[in-house]
């Protein structure tokens, strides 16, 4: 029979793994071989000291069917230190690309830092009561995935091209910014009908793309509940998709001065 | 001042929050306020609990720069159970597509699955010493990225497009099992030179694809030293690469009866 702290341990691991995940009391009341009683107040107490260290919150759901689960919520203090630590990473001039863009691939492969982004988008979107987190290959796909384990949601991946390996799919063709015509494509088996999807993307310009995606997800007959990017750029002002969250704004690069101006954006778009 | 099944909670979800990444003891003192020889007595509290339950190991490395790692493991059983579990869903004849190919882009879709299998890789290459974790655009990534996690490394992804936002690249032609030639192209800032990397993805058929991202690596003057794949096929048995680990082995697909023959791969393989 284990103590309370090496209960404690245990019953943070489980909770811990599976963010959003709900567990029966009675799950743990087997695993622990204890009262309900004393599993309810091991989770209190993991609960209060998470909170007080700001590790994200405990949510208990009353009823037969209910039990607990492991939301995972930066605090204000975190978000705002990613945010201007990872705008101050971007804004290096060595990652100045040719034609004015800006090299992220690192950044978006790191765990540490995209797991955060995962978690920001997850807080953002928690009351959309979404199925899946969708977004489109390549960059975006590391972000959705954090932001799918927070949420405990399936990652959808849309395709820039048509692969036998997914079997029958839905195609649109779309213009992008450059005015190049390209294709995106989507398994028919991949989304449910009637399903809320979250759309997770690491970069936005004119919104073409994102235009794109909401539409190739109403042939499913599902809907884009909420829609987030790692950076939208200042220019255009005006978007082809106007609900969104971006965490930072892209105010300028300019290649011959080899400078970057990028900042975390406006508070009541990061809600 | 917290009680010690308080600094439980936290420690644990601070080490779980970050696999294989090195905490010194120091951090941990400053974070909770207690003597060192306290966060020792914890720190050996969560082990043994952990241990107990199969929920993966704490590390303790010695010296000046030393400290405390969680690394993630799955049991013998968990992974038995892992493997068969996911060998019967594979074979559900609905996933079966034309051309003999199989639907897997939604358990690859899964964070759970993906977790796990990501833990298995880690726990297998865990003596390579290896400084980044490659894949291949598209359906490796998620895996990818679940390895890269638990070994705390940086996801690299090759891409079959040559993208500006990537910058100068590295690109190769292969030719596929169905003959087709493709390309594959690596941005030229992704790997530092004499890395050692790791690649997981999720199928493989002879190898060739496998064989390009050996070869590709090889000009970034760095070195494939482990390779992992979810399944590859009985069919061809002579791959195009030798060392290899496998977690399952597709035996056969027959389109017309509607089967399909999956199981998990030799133990010797699985290591």
């Amino acid at each position: 029979m284990l103590r309370r702290s090496e209960r404690i341990a245990v019953l943070a691991k489980y909770l811990n793994d599976y963010p959003s995940r709900l567990f029966s009391l009675s799950f743990f009341v087997e695993l622990l071989g204890v009262a309900k009683s004393t599993v309810s107040e091991d989770l209190s107490l993991i609960r209060e000291s998470w909170r007080s260290k700001g590790l994200g919150d405990l949510v208990t759901v009353p009823g037969a069917s209910g039990g607990v689960k492991y939301v995972p919520c930066l605090s204000e203090e975190a978000i705002d230190r990613l945010l201007k630590d990872l705008a101050g990473q971007l804004a290096d001039s060595h990652r100045i690309l040719p034609g004015g863009f800006i090299y992220m691939s690192d950044i978006i492969g790191d765990p540490v830092i995209t797991e955060q982004v995962g978690q920001i988008f997850a807080n953002m979107f928690s009351e959309t009561q979404a199925d899946y987190v969708v977004t489109i290959a390549t960059k975006g796909i590391p972000l959705a995935i954090a932001t799918a384990r927070a949420l405990n949601l399936t990652t959808v991946i849309i395709r820039n091209d048509n692969k036998v390996t997914e079997g029958s799919s839905v195609s649109l063709n779309y213009i992008t910014s450059s005015r190049t015509i390209r294709t995106m494509s989507l398994s028919r088996r991949a989304l449910k009908e009637g399903a809320r999807v979250l759309f997770i993307d690491d970069f936005m310009k004119a919104g073409s793309t994102a235009q794109g995606v909401v539409k190739l997800v109403k042939e499913f007959g599902a809907e884009v509940v909420g829609t987030g990017f790692l950076v939208t750029t200042a220019q255009p002002e005006e978007k082809m998709i106007t609900d969104y969250h971006a965490l930072l704004t892209l105010e300028k690069v300019d290649e011959a001065l080899a400078q970057v101006v990028i900042n975390p954006a406006p508070k009541k778009q990061v809600k």
